[in-house]
């Protein structure tokens, strides 16, 4: 039997960031590598591949490229596209090629997301020369394309640039083609992507709503209206991810446990408490102060949150959940986790300090409210605008939860009680928090917000 | 290389419960298994030695023992003391000795706890005839000895017997023989146990407290003095491992996601809801009329909380728990777990669902109020009798935990709201709980109960 | 963020047969289970889905299958398609559809390789009504399409409704839609399947060389052509899986480490040996009579070479390999492994028992023997006809491996010395064994075989 | 319940050696810690302890010390003994405390084995200020005690110190305290010691054969009549471990897989191939001049046989014995590993590349050729000194495997073939290998060796 020509996906969670890892012949390539590099190392070990290439579709906004410190550990050869001055590996450009085993990859350049995007067509030499799949980096997705707001001097050319990429040369690869992109659903990097993994080039091409567009005016038309949030510490991402400049990270940050009394001296000393938990829990009790970015959020929302100079200090519901969180930490540049609390907040508690705790409000209380035309609370919407825009409550205030850190000023301002509100209520319990960090203490938080609004027929108000 | 004389500890959290798989020479004994025996196997494979000799220090009461899957698994004889008239397996005594390798088990008849406890000896044949180690089930523990209450008739009895065991035929083994006990802290089996699991003869002869008496009668006086509470799924236990007659556990049981629909609809059939979470996430937000078992507390509490006839319905924070709570249910008997709640409380919340939430109190609060001597709220403490002796708040009621199922029209008798308080908060959740399923409504948990109190010093009475 | 729609894979190594694990909204289905169903409900367990559908795409014959059991632990229901005298399940035809959550299944009766083959389509409906994927079964492979051997008295019918399987209902699905058949490369159940995983219609109806076809006739003239051979195991499995009849596996077996004295005892009571170490290692040293079948070649050739009532006794190299070994073995319905030898071949040396060792021939002392004409050894070549006739060393007397046990009358007609020859020498190290074990003791392997012959340049013969 | 009081071990197979991690109330004390620290880690995180004490029971020179790296990751303080000039870490003496919660560490000076040894006493202040256990270091272990050969100049004062240090410092602490030591059976730093890992003092006082001593002076004789070898590797250990300069382990090496081609070049480039395959399977075929130290023996062996200035190139059976044999490698210093052959020895074979084989000889054979008196081959044990001489086969050369390398002339020098001879046959075959790989042909290995020859009832040689 021949040797299997692999295709093993890495995730990386909460950034919805997909990693691939192709091979034969006992070679292998890995694409768009973050910045913990042992899951490609365990891979290419499985099927005894030595790694020699690494691809970068394009210069990550969202995450530290592991590239450099892959390289270092395996010798493999870097290669970006062209249009931005690299600090580190090669710069390729259309019809390069490089066979591992059976396995032929060929670039094609695919700019608009970026100016320097590429995307990989995988031939099997096997079959046929002709290709089999594509990694399509940030430039097409299952069910969007990839947002063009990064240049915005720049806005329509770029648009045209990701259109030409897509309708000149990915799509007409064929029907068949598969398709594996950077990215799935719940990424910062587009929305409306499907929360489903497979699918091809044929498959996009008719169904994915992007891409029924009248002509190519159409597309950059739609492409220039959309909204997108940058989070500040995607300039970060990008410095270091243009130069290789990310510190090397040859062993993970080791937080270890602090005494209450430690915390709270941690804390004295300016660091900021990140509570883990699910907003149930932190509601029931929390370290007063404490900034509640449930574990799976942390990838989006801890980078408009957290400050790169202050010192984290972890509040979790198991020891085990303290690996995950320095890993979603490290993979966006938070190196600094100064520990976590011993025994969470049973510890805490046990000690007998202070405890913060938090009103939650169900759907149907808002809802009676609402019909009581009770108007003495004001439901404070974090969602994005465009989530906001598609239906909300009455009255509902917005501002989106990573706008939030610089508005607490119109927050204090707001008389009477604030319910936070989002899709399903974690990002309101984030809300909630910040808010009680800030001294405003008359805050609740509506757990189930907009989707159980829905369940129960709240009167929802578009746009 | 000689092969390795083998000694492994298989523990049971929860139940403290500790169980050994011991060997040499291709063979191996375990002495006390549980229900679950793949650890035993998977023990046995690693050191490539059949599992051949099963002891069972007596008839545990306290969990199902394994010992019969585990013969049926591996064909290995089981082996009890006299004294009960046995459904399997075969009967020891005194001096009956059984060889694996160069390892020689010696049976040494220890009863008190139990008449038909038995101690096992350890000799290393290939240095010395004397013993270097003695399993000895519940007669004799690290800082504490076998509890002798099960035989009220014969409590004098007992105890004396317990004593003749353990001064005249265990601890004349030697001060040097290490010390293998079935149980460590936190077992309903004894109490002041030691939060260590390393002694020998001669460090409990010195210094165990219940071996510091003055004569047998002293040794007397002091263990029928004793208060120990027996939870009612003991005698289901007891006759099980009497019989060998509990259900083959051939496959653990595989409970299902329940959607919040479903979920609710097996609560209105009958079910009732465990919420394993933290008493922190219950307070926070919680299905109404769920029973709050913390997934660590679920082994010592559920068998005074549920009904063996009612289907139970579990609330996780994470699919991981799922297992575990598994495992410590069906080890005491609960075998019927109808499923878990789909998405947890998220779950719940994003359907509109109503929610219960619990109020805490910080021990600060407590202690203004009882300095203010504000008698309005109810102190509930429901820790053993023993723990509320040696000190509590002033006026406190106390009913022990698992005596409040049966006490709950004492407790909706209570003028005004009800502050639940034990150890450090975790019963008191579960009391809580208990509370707001029999629809007292005004109730909140004391969260870090006495520990909390003595850290800030609360005036304290000692009965 | 939508939940996500998943598609998981379970390889059965060796069988090359995969299963899927599909679910969207709490709700997953499985196609083709194997018989050691655990797999599945931890996949459905990380989703938080029940399993409430299980699809047979056909009765399978090279494995048990695993439905009735996965039904007993879900209470899922199980599809097959029509046909057959169904002994358990519900029968499903063209059009049937299941929805579970956004993924509905369409069923299309794809017969050829069986009368009662179905394929499962797969429509994303939160994008289109339009099919994404299909589950093809047995129909087609990715470079293959199934074999159609399996009525020889209607060899031409059913090829003929293979190819309207594929060109009048899978094909027209669109280039567009992805491929997940029920074998990969390496089965027994097709060749020339690609040693890749992702495909799509559209790639196939391009590349695969099955279907690159004038017109039906010619297509049922190729098929029609075939040599398949048909291991003797496959009567029993294909038995189970029309009644539903195979034992319930509700635990692995559990074989014991056995000494060197009991092992041979257990020989000498009609047990065989297979020692599933690599050729290297078995002509080494080996148990005297003993099978060599390197454990990844188990699933393959022990339907074979092994018989149902006669007692397997395992040599390994490592004990991590007696539960693969295990699962190996029980998938194809070896359940009576008494036993695997304690410390391995170690063991049995140092107890100064007897050892077989087996000469290993080089393809350049091949060649150099070829080259000069010397005829005294017989170069036997057991790989497929196929292979054999596609290019093999002159003079070489070929017989398939399969058919060995039933032609070693032939083989002990042979005069002189025999090498055994195969792809790459593995196969021929089992037939070394098997010759050994039948009495002939001048034999000796080729390891590397074709591919070292191929390496260095030796002059073939084709056909 | 109280936190738990915990002590694990950490073993290092191989090389026999066991490190303790030790902890309570929130701190945790590692004690003699490897090279590769993240077992430590991860012990702690799970029992939510802060490592903050590392000790040293003396400078060890069979591993490189993980102290430094283990200081780094976690700001734990190193502790050692007095008589050295250290290069890192705080100098101790007797009765020097540390408390970790209720655990207090009390210093004991127990020179003799290193003029630096000291024993740390473990009391556990909840019950007695009487210790509970020790952990001796090199001073005694169970069934032996450490070897005193290291200061051949003063070869009597420190047997006479390691004396004191057992009957004057450690067996007075009592019978009662448990023993818990630095190494076990199958150290290269002290023989007979127990296949058991679970002692006290007052049984190693009665029943340790090192004990039992008329006097100083007889214990004193005895020790400095002993033999011990020295492996050239230990002065480089003493090197790094005095002055804590080992190279950092921030990651373990990452051998790349190499085709068959780049292994030569590897091979002519100067590396050494170290096959960690069985003896049989070694025997069975092999890279020309590889060298065979299976797996398990790398630790003990590699440090005798391999030079740290060649790259090491890995033959293995499975890539998941890659990771174990950088372990081995880099604990004793070994960080050049710089690759492992592909698809080992069947990847070698299908390119048609040369096999070295090696017969094998049973013992029943080697007795019919004594018997014979045929003297045509030379019986080569490789045992140590003390195993010989306590018997062998008539007319064997010794030669101890750690010197073969020194002395392979004399091995060319003997007439006729070699059969190698050592315990059980695994020393043998690295014997063998060696022999081959410096041009001796004529070589064969005496699988089973002495065991075989006992179990057969050879004639045996005392002295």
């Amino acid at each position: 039997m021949a040797e299997k020509m692999f295709l093993e996906t890495v995730h990386s969670e909460g950034l919805a960031h997909i990693s691939y890892v192709i091979g034969h012949g006992g070679q292998a390539a890995v694409i768009d590598p973050r910045r913990d590099t042992d899951a490609y190392l365990d891979i290419a070990r499985r099927y005894q591949c030595r790694i020699s290439h690494i691809f970068e579709t394009h210069k990550n906004e969202d995450y530290i490229s592991g590239a450099p410190d892959l390289q270092r550990r395996t010798g493999a050869e870097i290669f970006h596209g062209e249009g931005l001055d690299w600090g580190f590996g090669k710069t390729v450009s259309d019809s390069d090629e490089f066979a591992l085993g059976d396995m032929l990859l060929r670039v094609l350049q695919t700019p608009g997301h970026t100016d320097d995007s590429i995307s990989i067509v995988l031939i099997d030499t096997a079959f046929s020369d002709a290709p089999v799949a594509v990694f399509t980096g940030d430039a097409l997705f299952l069910g969007d394309v990839g947002r063009t707001d990064f240049y915005p001097d720049r806005a329509e050319e770029v648009a045209g640039l990701l259109y030409d990429s897509i309708f000149e040369k990915l799509l007409p690869l064929g029907d068949h083609v598969l398709l594996y992109p950077a990215h799935g659903a719940g990424s910062v990097c587009g929305s409306d992507m499907a929360a489903r993994e497979f699918s091809s080039l044929g498959y996009e091409r008719r169904f994915n709503a992007a891409l029924q567009v009248a002509d190519r005016a159409d597309f950059i038309g739609r492409k220039t209206s959309e909204h997108h949030y940058k989070p500040p510490y995607f300039s970060r991402m990008e410095e270091y991810n243009q130069h290789g400049s990310a510190p090397a990270l040859t062993e993970l940050p080791n937080p270890q446990p602090m005494t209450p009394e430690a915390f709270q001296q941690a804390i004295d000393n300016g660091g900021v408490v990140v509570d883990l938990r699910e907003p149930e829990a932190f509601a029931g009790a929390a370290v007063p102060g404490s900034l509640n970015i449930p574990l799976d959020m942390v990838p989006v929302y801890a980078g408009y949150l957290l400050d790169y100079d202050i010192p984290i200090l972890l509040v979790v519901s198991s020891t085990d959940e303290v690996p995950t969180a320095v890993r979603h930490l490290i993979r966006i540049g938070y190196d600094r986790i100064d520990g976590y609390l011993h025994d969470g907040l049973h510890g805490w508690a046990t000690e007998g300090r202070e405890l913060q705790t938090l009103s939650v409000v169900t759907a149907r209380q808002l809802k009676q409210q609402l019909e009581s035309a009770d108007t003495s609370r004001t439901v404070l919407d974090v969602r994005k605008i465009d989530e906001y825009s598609s239906g909300h409550l009455e009255n509902a205030v917005h501002v989106f939860l990573g706008e939030l850190p610089r508005r607490i000023d119109e927050m204090k301002a707001i008389d009477g009680p604030i319910v936070t509100f989002c899709g399903s209520g974690r990002r309101a319990s984030i809300a909630s928090s910040l808010l009680r960090r800030h001294g405003i203490t008359s805050v609740s938080t509506n757990l189930g917000s907009m989707a159980a609004c829905i369940a129960i027929g709240c009167d929802m108000v578009v746009k």
